[in-house]
């Protein structure tokens, strides 16, 4: 059997975005990273302070936010513009050849507005394909793919879409030609078995571990979600998935968790 | 000798921008296009009234824009994220594999912050070079690249960028691999020997013509950059140069200017 190329896939979370400091620093690490890989963001707390600098009144819908038309083009001007190009300007001159993406671009992410019969989330999209051949022929010219979280629909519509799952589906559709790591930063320094205590990382989540933990309500709320993409990347091919600090990426004695199965 | 392929390089400014409907109808015909085909696009009244918005007053010096960081973070929030978004999802939902880029996205335009020893114009970049040999792959993967008016100069700084100098730079550039046609669309059907008589279009503009015509003052204040672009694509290998409205792009009897040497 052919050994296929390795690639990582980093995500990195608001708290990076925020901070000018901390998103110099992991792009300092990221620059660093040997081999294909590609970089996912989210929003960050620009996009509120924006819609609120434009008199832009969110709308939520019990404790969920709605986006509607003018959130939409604020997620559309912070995302893809804004900090995309920031980003991307910045590993530039780390002499990584960057190139940003929303799903529109390359039609690297089609997605679906979704379906819901209660609740109009809005201009939301669920991811339908990734196009990886575009990837991996850009992969190859030693581009560094760095995408936002904004997909679309192919009849025109952008859609605002979750970056844990667009790093996740991105991950899957490039296990096909790439031996694939999927590294998740957030906040923490990983999956914690107490949620007071930042040191209490658990360094290996098997499945029966993560179903006997939820189970517990030990692990509850937002990493559910978060660890549902993570079970879904494994089970369709991707060959590991962490989740930590976004210092994991540097090799060191930083702790993490790996997400097995 | 080898026969070049056909490239048309395509420049809309704000006034198509600014009309959903004029846009919509000029993103039809460009759609249609067949061949290698670039898009640039300008800016518009989008940036102006974001920046109103966000309350950000505009410096001028002597009546010429100055950017300063806030108006840049506005331009790359508007030309890079709200316009080049829209237009690529756009052209998606009609078939053209559309592409975004900002000069920063994959290196393709390094600039120079403007040097004048009497004004800062603020974050203005000067075209250094073109990452032509990407554009080139990204072409023969039938991807449409479409440019905005923002540039970087490799230490992570972007930069504001006139979007008819992107245009004939990008079109000089592509002219080592392509037999390039180059369209100025704008506001008026040509340049006319009668400003006041937008039917009084040249047909032909040699550059004797142009001196001619300069020197009585009959082509004066913006047409002389546009024309300037103009002449310099043609004597650095573009094979092609027009200037007319967005309908010229498509064949028929509209008409239009052809710059000639």
């Amino acid at each position: 059997m052919e050994n296929k190329p390795k690639l990582t896939v980093v995500k990195i979370g608001g708290n990076v975005i925020d901070s000018k400091t901390a998103l110099k620093a992991f792009l300092n690490d990221f620059a660093a990273l040997n081999g294909y890989k590609i970089l996912v963001h989210g929003g960050g707390k620009i996009a509120t302070k924006t819609a609120e600098g434009l008199g832009i009144i969110p709308v939520f819908h019990e404790g969920r936010r709605i986006t509607d038309t003018p959130m939409l083009d604020v997620a559309v001007m912070t995302y893809a513009g804004l900090i995309n190009k920031d980003i991307t300007a910045q590993l530039q001159a780390l002499q990584n050849n960057a190139l940003g993406f929303t799903g529109a671009d390359g039609n690297m992410i089609l997605s679906e507005k979704r379906k819901n019969v209660a609740i109009d989330f809005g201009w939301v999209g669920d991811i339908v394909s990734v196009n990886h051949e575009l990837v991996k022929v850009l992969l190859q010219q030693n581009v560094v793919p760095v995408f936002c979280a904004i997909t679309h629909n192919g009849n025109g519509q952008l859609l605002n879409t979750n970056a844990d799952t667009i790093a996740s589906a991105l991950a899957v559709a490039c296990s096909k030609d790439f031996d694939v790591n999927l590294l998740y930063c957030f906040e923490k320094k990983g999956v914690l078995s107490n949620a007071d205590d930042n040191d209490s990382v658990i360094k290996k989540l098997t499945f029966s571990k993560y179903s006997q933990l939820r189970e517990e309500k030990v692990i509850h709320s937002g990493m559910l979600p978060k660890l549902e993409n993570c079970y879904d990347a494994l089970n369709k091919g991707v060959s590991a998935v962490y989740i930590g600090s976004p210092k994991m990426i540097k090799k060191g004695d930083t702790p993490y968790t790996q997400v097995a199965l």
